[in-house]
């Protein structure tokens, strides 16, 4: 069993590190937002969602039964956070022609394959915002019955200035000061139908040529984009729940916003623990469509891009990025992603060697010791940089067992094997990268046919038979054709 | 451009085979009914998907834009056709103490990865019911506006009588009489909230320890399971759309109630085709797990069971499953998949020999002929079996131009490779399987250091280093220890 009292999460709202205990013993409910469907998934959000894959394969080696919930966001997301522009999805649906469940379809598909393609284990319930939406025109209802949100033409909205002067706190999260922020914003726009510009929809009414729309108490139109965490999270999770995770860009308005209809609803402080995950840069700078300094996690892997020098399985890329700590900047270089393949292929090797370590009586390595500092390392706010730092502590201390400059004994061994086991394949969700095989049997063929042909030459009958029998006997049959000889499997 | 007039499609609603003509040109909307998401997905479930799969493949290769629609039911289905039991779902979320969405979760994901596996492609849209609730209420009141249906202590039933009374016919699809049905059933049960036994659910109230429910004007509950079909259906691809797809098992009471609906709110048939799939079974019986007489994809996939003799790649399951044509019964034998397996190989084999066949100044192989006696097989309601007898003629010709007693020119030759990848890969989704090249390459390496240990005996030193020097150039790794030689690659 696993020591799990020691882990510390740093928790966005206190900006503190603290000691978790969940809410529930044992049971751990984590809510992460999820993406908006209506393009392909970038390498930004593959960190995000890889940072709380590791979250959730931690808490669950701790022992805790974790529900993780993660939405796909299908409709209310508009192009601007001052809730106007257009449907996210809807825009897209436009250009390219087609409905926009079509949209919806074909990237919630691709961004279960990169997810899965990275390794990252599906949540345990992936919730969509048109899949909620009765339960969002009620807690609308109960908003507007506090008085906390008003209609206005139509559309409704959370009304933030009554929600502080009910001595809540809106900026709490983002450390912004409302009072402040209303002062120094001016409505520019006189036919707003919002009471101050901080104020964010509820519910949009639907313009006429708008295709994402359903009836409620005050117009067809659609939810809010907040709207749908706050419902969902505390559908799947309770009205307090643990932990909740999102890029640090979702910090302010999403998440704030998130918290005052929460509070606004039920009273209660919906979440424990606010996580956030920082950037993703390259080659030093921001990744921008714009300026040309973007790439998308197919090309990355398939090698088809001017940026990187060679393909990277993506084994490689998660390696690379677990090798910086989530609340860190991390920066995507060619240099950067080379020096990970190395080092990867270094602890797999010596991994897998590890069967092969000769066992002594005793033990002059320490693995317990070394076991406790792996946990030490995740438990300080799953610090996955320095378990890996230990995993080559460990590597060098396995080529020292090999060299005879260390012993283990045969129950330390296993251990030793297990808890490696444990650490790469269940805590990092990293295997092996794919080798392509294809090529190296290819290779080894190329050989034998040439030394069979020798063979040949040499009138070595007995030699020459005996390569073809033998992979004949395993499924490589060799075929003598009059450009040379082939091989089918 | 491929000739697209002479499809015909078996309608089940007609018993007849009838030339397809889509309702606007160059376009198809296609319907299929999906999974129910409370169990791991089983073989004749694939078998479905995969002949529903096959229809739309052939309509694209025709040359059609074709909007797919494949559900998935994630509430409402009980137990019972008589609207009575348990919800599917509910049940097992009670029986594994999880919440309902977390086994819907589980299921999709189960059936998501299933499907792919045996390389059927995803719809282009795959709407929930859960994600519908709105849409299904309207629906409802419109059919209670209409007096088609009427509330019964917080449910809410469609009357068929009614809608008989009214100048339709419940019971055209599965030509059952709706007079004799009435007659021959007696209501038994002096409690029922229905009217006639024939009525169906349109709304359950639920019972206060349902968790799946939702607010509406009649109570708090859930939608019956015949109208999330008729509502997203519709919703997606208009009130009359093309191809309805589904098992045959569905042919009644839910498809005919998808009819009545439908029929009831606008008055208009919904459907053009309606499309049926006949039942796998396996060594001449039903499935079925209370015998014993069941195999799931995992099982017969990874060799892990008792009444196959070896594992099978997925693509020879499907080979085996188009071999037979989708409205006739199929029988699932250990020699069948065997006898499919040999074929399937010497189809692939004979395929990817095709660059080599040599080349003529004419061809005595009329490809054209070929090429079009394939979509007759295709056009005749996508007759499968028919065009694989096809592909094994090619197969025949394929040898024959090896051998010399046939020749085919430079430009046949190219048209011949591509209308096989395209019947192929294309039209039968069908793709070399995976060859478990682990295997292989460990077989050859074998045999390379017994040619290299024998080299170093003989003290040929220059073979020997040979071997080990052109495997370093191509990544394999030989490595020399007390116990022999191990490679890496």
């Amino acid at each position: 069993m696993v020591e799990r009292n020691n882990l510390k999460i740093y928790n966005s709202l206190t900006s503190d590190k603290e000691k978790f205990e969940s809410i529930t013993p044992d049971f751990v409910g984590m809510y992460v937002c999820g993406p908006t469907v209506y393009s392909n998934v970038h390498l930004g959000n593959v960190r995000t969602f890889m940072s709380f894959d590791i979250v959730y394969r931690y808490l669950k080696h701790l022992g805790y039964k974790v529900r993780y919930v993660r939405n796909i966001t299908d409709v209310g997301h508009l192009e601007s956070d001052a809730d106007t522009g257009e449907d996210k999805i809807s825009k897209k649906a436009r250009l390219e022609q087609l409905e926009p469940m079509e949209i919806v379809q074909t990237y919630t598909n691709d961004f279960h394959n990169v997810l899965l393609q990275f390794n990252n284990i599906p949540p345990s319930v992936e919730p969509t915002a048109t899949g909620h939406l009765i339960e969002q025109i009620e807690w609308i209802k109960i908003l507007l019955d506090k008085g906390l949100a008003y209609e206005s033409n139509g559309s409704v909205y959370f009304d933030v200035k009554k929600y502080n002067d009910s001595g809540y706190n809106y900026g709490e999260l983002s450390k912004r000061d409302i009072e402040e922020l209303m002062s120094n914003t001016r409505e520019l726009d006189g036919q707003s139908e919002k009471k101050n510009p901080q104020d964010f929809a509820l519910w949009k009414k639907a313009a006429p040529e708008h295709i994402m729309r359903w009836p409620s108490p005050w117009s067809d139109g659609f939810p809010g984009w907040h709207l749908e965490c706050s419902v969902m999270s505390t559908k799947y999770l309770g009205d307090q729940f643990d932990i909740h995770g999102g890029g640090m860009d979702l910090k302010f308005p999403h998440h704030e916003c998130e918290i005052a209809q929460a509070k606004g609803t039920t009273g209660l402080a919906p979440v424990k623990y606010w996580m956030h995950t920082n950037m993703l840069i390259m080659n030093g700078q921001k990744m921008s469509k714009s300026t040309g300094n973007t790439i998308n996690p197919d090309e990355l892997v398939s090698g088809n891009n001017q940026l990187f020098e060679k393909a990277f399985d993506p084994m490689i890329i998660r390696f690379f990025m677990l090798q910086a700590h989530y609340r860190s900047v991390l920066d995507l270089t060619n240099d950067g992603v080379i020096a990970a393949e190395k080092g990867f292929q270094r602890l797999m090797d010596a991994w897998q060697s590890m069967g092969e370590m000769p066992v002594s009586d005793e033990s002059t390595f320490d693995v317990q010791a070394w076991v406790r500092t792996c946990h030490e390392k995740m438990d300080d706010d799953f610090n996955t940089p320095m378990l890996i730092a230990q995993l080559f502590e460990a590597v060098k201390i396995i080529q020292q067992i090999h060299d005879g400059g260390e012993k283990i004994n045969q129950h330390d061994k296993m251990i030793f094997k297990l808890r490696m086991q444990e650490f790469i394949e269940n805590v990092l969700g990293l295997k092996p990268a794919a080798t392509d095989n294809n090529a190296k049997l290819s290779a080894a063929m190329q050989l034998l046919i040439e030394l069979r042909n020798k063979a040949r030459e040499d009138r070595d009958w007995a030699l020459s038979d005996k390569i073809r029998d033998e992979l004949a006997a395993n499924g490589i049959v060799l075929k003598d054709g009059k450009s040379g000889t082939t091989y089918t499997v």
